[in-house]
């Protein structure tokens, strides 16, 4: 958290993860993020890893910092509010985030027409509009087809890591940042829209891969844990755990043969297969070999015995760790890490929640907020935001147009 | 691409892929992001895939529309000349970025008493500035020990997209505007520093894992390619093709019960197994019997089929395709698709390439440009943004302090 975009008011439509990191990033930056659910939660309200009560730390994960209105988004008064709240006067406000498909009244055209500058940042499953999720556009991008050991004839492996989602909610945060800027510099609104599936095939092309097919014909194998084009490879340990240990430059390399005092017996690996060691094409070609003298020094050595060999000698490596031992001993996810604040999440409890993982020289870091209650900030937004009465906050509420939760 | 930031420029030490992309990102929205390199190319200037001739595919994809400077940086009259450029005079210069150790002379304090108000992005491993690469970060995440069916005991998974580099360039592209946009109106620069394994401890907390142990006390397991906490899995069909298929939401649900024509016997499992298939949590629980039932049906039909089937009916799934596949048959990777352009490559030859997966209303997309050949812009940098003589380039060029292209 920090306050550099706090003049900032964004109003997000939203489920899932990716329009709902981007709204939060720009939540952690400062900016007033009103996210604007239907009564009862969206769809996202329930969504796993969950307490034994139901409620969702996924959802709690990713509307940090937030203000939570909640509104009849399905009929149309609901709507009305909502596109009043989107549209409110402001040299800040007038940004929209959705990822979510717009709902009668809250159009790009019928947000213009109630707010001129308006910005709508707009996430679609597929350019056309049609429906994808990370999950779709992740099996067709080619990548499970060349995870582990799947590969030719094999069944495809899924990244667990929403990783398309996360990347399509930071590319909207930066588009609205571009946004945002354009309008500062010419009073100008627009609709910027992305599709999912475009920010996977941009992806798939920055890599190379794209390249890769069209230009040589063919593309990249599936080589379990092996570092493509270098060497990278995990080995079991003395004492039943996993480490990676990678060697991309020749420093990593030439420190790899040093701390493992293997550097002589590695050389002739480099003779028997005639190729030069100190490449990352040389090592890529003679992995099994350099990986069978390793695994076997690795196999003899306890975790604690490697870790002591490798410290100092530039060698790049780590553990495998699962998410219990990544937060319970890995000193990186404590409260020593700035990054982390201990938070009382209303209905949850507390615990370590992340804030930005950006530290800003010019301006402190501010401790980590929860996630609001569903409508915590429905009669604030009505009050500030659109100015209405108390009584008629009680009207919508009796109405059920508006609601706010329940218990205090 | 586009011209939104045509006004910036920013200059980048950088390789592989986090800073390289966020610096991209920045290129494709118009910027002048000028990729100062060592004299021969940096450390990932052969990365795989490569062409046939060793031209690397990858640095390509990730160079894109940027200007290439090659300086001497292990001498301190190349890194006076690339603090120079850093630094230069200019409302939208004094942007730099960079993943890899400051070198004497490059670091804030330097690059400050150069321009006062300079902006330096910096990418380290770890906070404390030790090593750690998107393989290492990765191990440590809980993440390869959940994916497939690795599991308690079992060996890990690595992902194969750098899906945490992604996520740290695209936070230093926000990070950047942010900064950007606090010096235009502050007059002030900073320094900004992240860490990639904050970008993982980041996500794994906003997706709730963090929570989970700390609050539940266990961490979700290793199931394959099903969909935690809701129902999806890939099935194979009769003619030896893999798809996935999802059930987020009750819409979802419905229709794939019609669409297959067993929805009354989806019921009887809901019967069964006593639990509600309307809620994700209830199709959880079930999910292997649920799959049982797919599965069979979707063995018993080609890919054809299936997609005649699904067509219109709401039902969310897509198939597997493997990177030839997506590139020869998908109509999303093709010419066909605004987000690519038929770029010629220098050195390597004509291919798609993808430009900014955003699309902003106000400004036209243009035609994504190709990346530089190493040192194409070292003379024409040195001339307009140094003002050098062309008698002192020729200088630094004969004392290999500079360099360009030696082919046209």
């Amino acid at each position: 958290m920090n306050r550099l975009l706090a003049d900032l008011r964004i109003v997000e439509f939203s489920a899932f993860v990716a329009a709902p990191l981007g709204g939060m990033t720009m939540a952690q930056f400062g900016a007033e993020v009103i996210r604007i659910d239907p009564i009862g939660g969206a769809i996202d309200f329930n969504r796993w890893p969950v307490t034994g009560d139901g409620a969702s730390l996924y959802w709690a994960g990713l509307n940090k910092a937030k203000r939570s209105v909640a509104l009849a988004l399905d009929k149309p008064e609901g709507r009305d509010l909502a596109r009043a709240i989107a549209t409110a006067p402001g040299a800040g406000g007038g940004i929209v985030l959705s990822n979510l498909p717009p709902l009668p009244g809250l159009d790009y055209a019928s947000l213009k027409a109630a707010r001129d500058d308006v910005i709508l940042l707009r996430l679609t499953g597929n350019r056309d509009g049609s429906a994808a999720v990370d999950y779709t556009v992740n099996a067709a991008s080619g990548f499970p087809l060349v995870t582990g050991n799947s590969g030719a004839g094999g069944a495809p492996v899924n990244h667990v890591l929403p990783a398309w989602d996360i990347a399509a909610g930071l590319y909207l945060a930066t588009g609205l940042l571009a946004a945002e800027r354009h309008r500062a510099r010419t009073g100008g609104g627009q609709e910027v829209t992305a599709a999912l599936s475009d920010v996977m095939l941009a992806a798939v092309g920055h890599l190379g891969y794209v390249g890769d097919v069209q230009i040589n014909g063919h593309a990249r194998p599936a080589i379990g844990n092996d570092l493509y084009g270098s060497f990278g490879r995990d080995f079991a340990t003395a004492d039943g755990r996993r480490i990676i240990v990678i060697a991309l430059t020749p420093r990593q390399w030439r420190g790899l043969g040093r701390a493992t005092g293997l550097g002589d017996k590695l050389a002739l690996i480099g003779e028997m297969f005639e190729v030069d060691l100190e490449t990352e094409t040389g090592r890529y070609e003679a992995r099994d070999a350099i990986a069978a003298l390793l695994g076997r020094w690795c196999a003899a050595r306890t975790m604690d015995e490697i870790a002591a060999r490798f410290a100092g000698t530039g060698v790049l490596w780590g553990p495998f760790q699962d998410f219990v031992e990544l937060v319970a001993s890995d000193p990186r996810c404590s409260a020593a890490n700035p990054l982390f604040s201990a938070v009382d999440q209303p209905g949850i409890g507390t615990y370590l929640m992340p804030g930005l993982p950006l530290d800003f020289g010019a301006v402190p870091r501010e401790p980590t907020r929860p996630a609001p209650r569903l409508g915590e900030h429905t009669e604030e937004v009505l009050s500030s935001v659109l100015g209405l009465s108390s009584t008629e906050i009680g009207r919508l509420h009796a109405a059920g147009i508006a609601a706010s939760p329940v218990s205090p």
